[in-house]
């Protein structure tokens, strides 16, 4: 299929296609948008400086350069957002979303060297940090 | 295009296209598999009965049916991986990962009759509950 025929398609179906996705669109169930067989790598940060924009940016900052590694099939920088109940937590500064195909992509994340640089050039502007691993039920 | 050279261009390409991964197929970031201009909702489930595989296996019969809710983009519903660090918090039964396209659409989903039904015919199972909502940066 050649790049008009490609727009075509795209055009025609409302859909967008590209590389980035193939998580989702390999392993999703076209009927309920169900995503699975991924491992799910969610991490929030709260920073030492709490409300510090700048060192905010500076831990936006080197995620960007974290999301590089190359075995991250899809990922988000998140803020909290403005919702606000009892059971949800606002305090953190930063959400790290971070999906893999599976468990050994996720090793490899974590030896990787932009994922040790990461820690080694911004860890000291966070204070806490919880990471839920989450995979199929 | 039709049906057989929609499956051609699939084949051609090696990704699947279709309308449950329209969210990040239209707005992901095509370099960098970013997931941008979404709605994060994680949940993070502790059951009364820690530990108990049947009252696990409801929670995720009632987040199956809570799934049908129709501002529902694309939802995971997980348990902790094997990994276990310091940081990593695994002490949590069930993980329920829900992406909308905006805030609007997750106000819809908490006033969702099927939302509503969800939590009084399971909201006995769980002890604690923790959300984090994110938004794009």
């Amino acid at each position: 299929m050649n790049r008009s025929s490609r727009r075509q398609f795209i055009k025609n179906t409302g859909m967008t296609a590209m590389a980035g996705t193939v998580i989702f669109a390999a392993q999703s169930n076209p009927e309920k948008n169900e995503m699975k067989k991924i491992f799910i790598h969610h991490v929030y940060f709260w920073l030492k400086n709490a409300g510090n924009a700048s060192d905010r940016d500076k831990l936006v900052e080197g995620l960007t350069k974290l999301s590089k590694v190359k075995t991250i099939k899809n990922f988000h920088i998140g803020k909290p957002a403005a919702t606000n109940r009892d059971v949800i937590d606002t305090s953190y500064a930063i959400s790290w979303f971070v999906l893999f195909e599976n468990d050994g992509d996720q090793a490899s994340y974590q030896a990787d060297p932009i994922h040790l640089k990461f820690v080694e050039d911004y860890s000291h502007l966070w204070s806490k940090v919880i990471v839920y691993d989450s995979v199929d039920v």
